[in-house]
Parts: structure tokens; C-alpha cells; sequence
């Protein structure tokens, strides 16, 4: 199963980046993370070139039509969801006859230093892939107080949140399986 | 009394900003209406450099720093904020010790071309704009069915509309006046 | 396929009432629709009883439970759920250990006599069926205008508003077949 | 000041009781915030009733509107709001020419046992109150891991929450001054 892991975030030592790359290493046997971290290369969308969009959109559209499931993972900024991941996705979704993320099985995941780990930005990423006709994973993934669950290498290493990552994506994986 | 209606579109013809110029044409005496049409510009948001931000992104947090009032006039896209505007909003708002948007009156208008005319993006800008600091007026306008409200110049010519711009200008502008 | 069709208004005329009955008349063949109309009979939720709760609610639950898939018919009170319908999904969730509605496949309709159709409550709702673990389809059914869709006897005649309600349903039992 | 406290619980050893009382005790000087606890007394809101409510609803109307600003402390259910203090929200607000919220000033506190401390519950609410025009601080108290809060006879006794509950009401009591 080729899953399409994609980086809401370009902060270097941003805590979604080392969350990404734990779930590429933590996930179960068989599912296999791609990562797609180019979101900072996307100009901003413009309805008025959406039918001839650059590089990067088309690029990254047939990336997602590759993948089994998406799995979005993403800083919250605030209460909601990153421009940047927002603006991704607006380009993915257009023309509406060519929605990219149409009918693909879905996860989030997210981290931030505080106790929300996110649970502000989900729900409206949740609303936004309803729009897009993805079938996301009730199971919820919050990274709270993130500085402390990674060590100086950028490793998670806090026990209950590895065990977590797996379990999302063994998730995932069942729910992909289930909806062939 | 100076607002900044800052535009979520970039489209040439778009209902958002044709509702916009409406809204400058429309506002009540005294207030007066400049318009933020750079939401393009912007790169997108990168944590690492919010302590070092590009030229627009200075001459947009000092463009707001003056208003009185803070204006959004935006599509809905994907059930949710166009990524471009919650770009620019990002960038405003960081760092957090220099949030631009801190303690302003505001609104939000916001044109569509269905039945929604942006009710499910309004409640996702306003939970932001509460994060931001913001004072929201409680009144809603929402132009459903847009293209045919406008005329082929792009005036808005729908009657209980124009009345409806006004009466949300007025609402902002005496919100404005009790929070002083 | 056997359906619970739950009501969410107790009015006699109510809207939402005449539409939960035609979609009884207008589910495609082999899909059956029960009503269960007695929300205005739950005592208010107290967790203290929670453990040794009323008939009604034990009742409740046993046809949940029965159901293939289950299916909401409510107006929106104040941009949000009634009060009642949530009352009674606050019974049937507990104790966590026996949330009767935990993975069953579910869909929702609204109706109202304004332009938005229930388009507030039904996003509030989602989020309510994901705390449940239902599995909700995509698919929206917004009545707008309600009054002037159905006749003086209270059937809905708007030809397009059948044939949403007959997609609707035929999406329920395509998703609930998937799930199975 | 004249605060009427809206308890959403029932429960009896309900944390938010508890943190009703201690807002009771903590409030600045000048802020006298009445205890109303009979949203078990509701039945269930029918519309057909609206016009000849029971006695405990015009009560309950009267109480708030007496009050200078509204404060509700609520519990989160399923994500969302409890559905009795929602039901006692829809009488209160009805018939629409007597909405007994309109243009109060107020605040939300909520606690929970868990991590979120009511951090979904609460947007939900606040769009309820937009839509009974209600003007809501800014300002969030979510008290997380409630039970560690509170000792053995129901005292707050974590002195931050404390803090936290002194300044939540002194914004309440700034916020009600200014929007005389």
C-alpha cells in the first residue's frame, strides 16, 4: 500500500517533519510513506490559471492520483489549518472535474507544542476533505506538547506516541483495505 | 473612519472583489474603505523567517496596524479559507509578540456563485479571527448566487444586496465606535 | 437493509418530520426506514444515571443496535443540533463502554424554511458522529425553502428534492454494503 | 455586576460544579454571579409550545435577562454541547421576538477529566451564541485533567486554574463595562 505522506509545514525543525518522518518509519509492514514536501514551492492559487496550472500543481496531483491513501500531517496556525497546506490543497482540487483528492482514503495526523496538539486545525481539515470527497479515518492523532517527544536528533522516541503512529496508520491501512 | 477590506481572491472577475468595490461605493458617511489586493504576493508562510519577513509582508501588518477596522471579502473555497488568504493572515499574525490583527474591530463578507454564498467558510475565518484577537461583528453577509447580482461591468445592481453592504458597513462602524 | 430514520423536531408540522416520511415512500427497493419519533420523550441526560437508564432509552438503544445503518432527520435550532436530538445521542453513548451508535454507517438530512437548508447543524453533527464512530457518508441533503416543497398534506413534491432523497438513500446503502 | 452562571451538568459531583462554585468565590471584586442550575427541569423544546412555554422556562427568561452578562460553564459530550443545556438555549431564544440572549455580554468555562478540557465543545457553543447575539470574550478557560484540579470536598485548589478563573471573569466584567 503506497501512501502519500504530505508536510504541512517548511519550518526546518518543524515537529511535523520529524512526526512525517516517524510514521514512514513506524508504519506497519506493508504500508509504504512517501513524503511530499514542496508546499512552499506553490504560488498562490489563482482561479484564473487553474486550467493551466505550473509544474509543481500537476506534479503533485499525479503523486496523489499514485497514491493509495493520503495522509496529511500538519501544524496548527492559528485555530486552523496552514495557508500554505490549504493553498496545496486548493490547487489539487481544481478544476472541480479534476479533483485529485476525489475518493482516496485518508488520515491526519498532527504535533504542536502546546496541549492542543492540533485538535483545532483537524476538524477543519476534516470539513475541508469532506468537500474533496475523501474518506478520512475517524481515529484522531494529537501530538501534545511535541518539543518534549522528540530527542536532539529529531527521533520520537516518547513510547506512547510510536505506538500511536502505528496504530494510525494500521488504521489507515484497514480502512484502505476495506474500501477497495 | 479608515477600514482595510482585504480581498481573498486573486481572480480578475471575481464576485469577491466586485463585492469589495461595492463595499467601498456603499459604506455610510465617514467611513472610508482601502482596499489590500497583494494576497498573491505573498510567499508562502515559513515559520523560519517570520522574524525576518519579506517587504510585503511589513508594508501588510503596517497597512492593518493603521486601520481602524479590518474587512474580509473572500470566496469559500473547499468548504473552507482560501489558502492565500489564510497565507497572508499567517504572516500577520507571527511572531505571536507582534500580531498585527490584535484588538481590531472586524467583518467578513463573502460572495459565491451557489446557494451558500461562503456559510461554511465564514465560521472557520471567524474561529481564526478569534484566535487573532479580533472583535467580529455578529452580523453575517453572505452573497448567494453572485453572478447574478452583479452586472456585466461588475457593479452590484441586486437592491436588497446594496442595502445589506451598507447595513454591514454601519454595523462595523458603530461596533467600531462602542470599542474605542 | 433496515434503516432508523431518528427525528429531530417534535413540532406536528414539522418539516423534517415530512421529509423523514418521504424518504420512507422514496428509499430505492430492498432499503427499509422505520421512524423513530420519541426525542421529546428523554429525560434530560444525567451521567449519574447513565448506568440504570429510563425504558425509553434502553429501548432506543435496541433498535439502533438493530439497524444496518442509521439515518438523522433534523432542523437546526440556533446554528447548531436541537437540543433534544443531542440529548438523545448523549443517552445512546453511554456508558462509553456501550455507545449504541459505535460503528454504524450513517447519513443526514435537514430541511428549513430559510436559504440555508440546516447547513450549520449538519457540520456540528459530523463532528458528533466521529466522537460516536459512525461512519457518515459524504453526500449532503440541504432542504432550503422547505415550506414550498411540500404540498398541504405534507408530501414532497419538489420532483428535485425527490430525487435527492432517493440518491441520498441509495448512497447510504451503497456505503453500508462497503462497510459491511 | 449581576453574572448569571449556567450550569451545563447535572451530575452531582460534576467538575463543572465545581468550577461553577469557584467562579462564585473567585470573581473580582464587584461581580456577583448567581448559580443557575435547573436545565434538568426542561422538557424536551417542541416549537409547537414555543408561544406558552412551562413556568421553569420563563423563569429561566427572566433570570437572563436580569442578568448583566451570562456566563456558562459546560461539560463537552461527544464533542459537542451537552444536549440539555443546548435545550434550555432553544426555549430561551424562542419565539425569535423573544430571544432572552440578545446582545448579552458573556463567557464560557468548561472542564473536563481528559486533555481536551472541553477545546471542541466550545467553538461549537460560541456559534450558537453568535447566532443568538450574544457578544463572547475573546478569552478561552479550558480546565484539562479536571479531576486533579479540585479537592476531596470539591475546592479548586490548582492555583493557576484559580488565576485563570479571576481573570477569565475580570475580562467578562471589562468586556460588560465597555459594551454599556
Amino acid at each position: 500500500m503506497k501512501v502519500l505522506g504530505i508536510l504541512g509545514s517548511l519550518r526546518k525543525e518543524s515537529l511535523n517533519r520529524k512526526l512525517l518522518q516517524a510514521a514512514v518509519n513506524l508504519g506497519p509492514e506493508g504500508v509504504d510513506i512517501e513524503i511530499f514536501d514542496r508546499v512552499g514551492e506553490f504560488p498562490i492559487f489563482n482561479d484564473d490559471l487553474a486550467g493551466d496550472p505550473p509544474p509543481v500543481v500537476s506534479e503533485f496531483k499525479q503523486r496523489v492520483r499514485a497514491a493509495d491513501a493520503i495522509l496529511f500531517v500538519s501544524p496548527e496556525y492559528n485555530h486552523s489549518i496552514p495557508g500554505g497546506l490549504k493553498n496545496t490543497i486548493d490547487w489539487g482540487s481544481r478544476p472541480s472535474s479534476d479533483n485529485c483528492f476525489n475518493d482516496k482514503p485518508a488520515a491526519i495526523m498532527g504535533a504542536g507544542d502546546g496541549m492542543g496538539g492540533t485538535v483545532r486545525m483537524q476538524p477543519h481539515l476534516r470539513q475541508v476533505m469532506l468537500d474533496l470527497n475523501m474518506h478520512t479515518i475517524n481515529d484522531e492523532l494529537l501530538v501534545r506538547e511535541g518539543a518534549s517527544k522528540f530527542d536532539g536528533r529529531g527521533i520520537l522516541i516518547d513510547e506512547k506516541t510510536r505506538m500511536a503512529v502505528t496504530a494510525h496508520l494500521a488504521a489507515l491501512a484497514a480502512w484502505t483495505q476495506k474500501l477497495r
